[in-house]
C-alpha cells in the first residue's frame, strides 16, 4: 500500500525547504505522536525497523546477560533473532491450537531459574492469551513483551493490544497493513523504559558530552515517516475492503470439511493484516497449485523457527507437536483490498477445486 | 547535500512503477554494484546504516564470542558499540598525534591470548598505519576491520582504501559528503564473508525454507537507494568546492602559531569530509566563541569513548594520553562547498581574531 505519488511528491518538497532529512526531524515526531494516539500507547518511540525496536525493546528491560526467554517458534524469524542479539537465550515453548499464539500451559513448563522473560506473539494478529501471560509473569516475577507485529490496531475487549505486557513491538514493513516502507516501534507504560529505548535508538548519546549507554543507529528518517503519515488516514477504507475480501474467502471456504477458518470472538478488533486458514491435507500441494494459477498464498510460517539451523540444536526444538502441526498446516491466501471485486471468491473456489483434484504422487 | 527535487520525483515515479519499495529492489541493487566501482572494492554489501554494517562486519567474522577487539576511543560512538553489539569486548589503545589514528605501537601492547581483532578508524579520512596494522594482525593471527565511515573515496599510494584488512565499513549517514539519508556498507574481499553479510542483513533467510544464520533487518530501502544514486554524480564537483575550501582556511590559518592544520601526504587522496585542525591552547573559548557568532564548528571527538558513562571502567580508560590531548584540541570547523565564495576565509580570520582576544575567566 502506497500513498499517492502527489502527495510524498508535497511532502518532500516540504522536506527540502525545512533541509532535515533524518535524525528525529518534524515529520518523524508527527508520525511517533500521531502513532501514539493511534495505538493508544503511553509511550511510543519510533524505529527504522521491528527488529531493531524488538532488540531494543529486550535490550531496555535490562534482563541479566545469557538469561533465558521463553518464546513461540511459529513465528518470522526476527522473532528469535532479536533475542540473541540482545545476548539472551530463546527457550521455545508450543502454541495453542486454535490461534497459534504460545501456550500458556507449556510455558509454565518452561520457566527455570534462568527465565527472565516471556516473549510472546500476537501471530496474525489473534491476541495471545494476555490475561493468563500476566499471571503467570507476575508469579514468576519475569517481564513479559510482545511481537505485535501483525497487530496493529488490535484491540481487546476495548482495550488497545499496547496495554498488555512491558513492550509491544510493532512493524511497518512494506508488507505490513499500515507501512513507512521500513519501519517499526515499540510501545512501553513505563517512562523509565521510553528514555532507553530513546537512547538505544540514538547511540546512547544523552547530550553533546554524555553517552551513558549501549546504543546503535534506530532512527527512522524524514523520508520513511513521510510516507507513514500519509499512509495512516488510508487505513480505515483499506480495512473496509479486507473486511469484505476476508467474506468473500469464507464464503467459499466455510463448508469445505478439509479447511479450518481461525476467527477472532467478537471481543477482538481484528488487524486485517492476514487471511490464514489451516489446510488439514495437503497444504503443501494446495500451495503448489496455486502458484500454477499465478495465486501466490504462503506457507507462514513454515518451517518453524525451532527448525531453523541456527536453531535446531537438541532439547531446544523437542516437544512442540502444535506447532509442528500448524507448521505443516497453515496457509496464508493473499489479503489485500484489491481482491473485492471478486478475486477472492474466484481464489477461494480454486482453492476448493485444487482441494477435490484426485491425489496424485504430489498430493 | 540533497540531490536536485525534480530528479527525486521522476526516481519516485519509476519506483511506483516498478512497485517494489525495499528488500533489495532494482535501485538498491544497482546502488550497490555503482559503489563497489566508485570504490573499487571486490565485494560490496548495502547496510541501512554504517553501524548495522560494522556489526555485521564483526559477525561476519565468526571471532570467539567475548574475545577483545583492539580498538581507538577517538572515534563516534558507534564504532565501540558495535564491538559490544556483536557480543565482542571492546580495548582501547592509543593514538598517533598527528593523524589521531590508532598508534601501531600502542596495538601491539595491549593484545592479549584474548584478542581476537583490531578495529581501527581511518579518522576524518587519514588512512591509519594500513601497512603496519596488517602486519601485526599477520603476526598475531588478528583479523583487521577498518571503520571508514570519514573515508569515502581515499585512496593510498593509489590503491582504494577498501584493499585494506578484512573488511571496511562505509557510512551513508546525510552528513556524510555522499549520502543516501540513512545508509551504509561494508566491503570484504573474502566472497564467503560477502555471503554472510548479506544473510545478516536479511534475517539469515537463505531461502523459503532456510534460515542457517541469526540475522537482523539491514535492509536499505528503494527510497533511500535513489538518494544514494542521484548523489553520487554530485560528488566531484562538491570535492572540488571543498578543495578550495580548505585552501581558503589554510591561507588564513597557516600561520597562526596556536594552529595545527593535519594535511595528507601526496601519496593520498583525500575523502573531503572534514576540515579538523588542532587548537593547541583555549579550544573550548574559539568553540563558543565561534558559536557566539553563528559558526557552528564541532569538537568532534569529545569526550573519548573510553570516558563514556558505559565504557568508563578501570583499566580500560587508562593511558590513553595522546587521545586525551586530541580530544582537548581538535576542532572541526564547517566544511561544505557552499563556504567557497568568502565564507571560509572570514571562519578563518574570526579564528585567528578570537585567538587574539585577551585571556578572561572563560579562556
Amino acid at each position: 500500500m502506497l500513498p499517492p505519488l502527489p502527495e510524498v511528491i508535497s511532502g518532500l518538497e516540504k522536506i527540502y525547504q525545512a533541509g532535515t532529512v533524518t535524525n528525529m526531524g518534524p515529520l518523524h515526531n508527527e508520525l511517533e505522536s500521531r502513532l501514539k494516539a493511534r495505538l493508544r500507547a503511553s509511550n511510543l518511540v519510533l524505529f527504522n525497523n521491528g527488529t531493531l525496536a524488538l532488540t531494543a525493546a529486550l535490550n531496555a528491560l535490562q534482563l541479566p546477560p545469557g538469561s533465558e526467554v521463553i518464546t513461540t517458534p511459529f513465528s518470522f524469524a526476527a522473532t528469535t533473532h532479536a533475542i540473541v542479539a540482545a545476548g539472551l537465550i530463546p527457550v521455545f515453548a508450543d502454541v495453542e491450537p486454535t490461534f497459534f499464539t504460545i501456550d500458556p500451559q507449556s510455558v509454565r513448563q518452561k520457566i527455570t531459574s534462568r527465565t527472565s522473560c516471556i516473549l510472546a506473539v500476537h501471530v496474525y494478529g489473534f491476541p495471545c492469551f494476555v490475561e493468563e501471560l500476566g499471571r503467570i509473569a507476575m508469579q514468576s516475577k519475569l517481564r513479559v513483551v510482545y511481537d505485535a507485529a501483525h497487530a496493529f490496531g488490535v484491540e481487546v475487549h476495548g482495550q488497545p493490544i499496547a496495554s498488555y505486557g512491558d513492550a509491544n513491538v510493532f512493524s511497518f514493513h512494506a508488507t505490513k497493513l499500515f507501512n513507512s516502507i521500513e519501519g517499526g516501534c515499540a510501545t512501553v507504560s513505563d517512562p523509565a523504559l521510553k528514555d532507553r529505548l530513546k537512547n538505544y535508538r540514538n547511540f546512547g548519546i544523552l547530550s553533546e558530552e554524555r553517552v551513558a549507554s549501549v546504543g546503535l543507529n534506530g532512527k527512522m528518517s524524514e523520508v520513511h515517516a513521510l510516507f507513514g503519515l500519509l499512509n495512516l488516514p488510508l487505513l480505515e477504507t483499506e480495512m473496509n475492503r479486507r473486511a469484505a475480501v476476508r467474506e468473500a474467502y469464507v464464503a467459499e471456504l466455510r463448508d469445505c470439511p478439509q479447511i479450518v477458518i481461525p476467527r477472532e470472538g467478537d471481543h477482538v478488533l481484528s488487524s486485517r493484516q492476514y487471511f490464514p486458514i489451516r489446510v488439514l491435507k495437503r497444504r503443501d500441494y494446495v500451495y503448489k497449485r496455486l502458484k500454477e494459477f499465478n495465486v501466490f498464498s504462503r506457507r507462514y510460517f513454515f518451517p518453524l523457527i525451532s527448525d531453523f539451523e541456527c536453531y535446531s540444536y537438541p532439547g531446544l526444538s523437542a516437544g512442540l507437536p502444535v506447532a509442528q502441526q500448524a507448521a505443516r498446516e497453515v496457509l496464508c491466501l493473499p489479503f489485500y483490498g484489491d481482491l473485492i471485486n471478486g478475486a477472492a471468491s474466484r481464489i477461494g473456489r480454486l482453492v476448493r477445486e485444487i482441494l477435490c483434484e484426485p491425489q496424485g504422487e504430489t498430493g
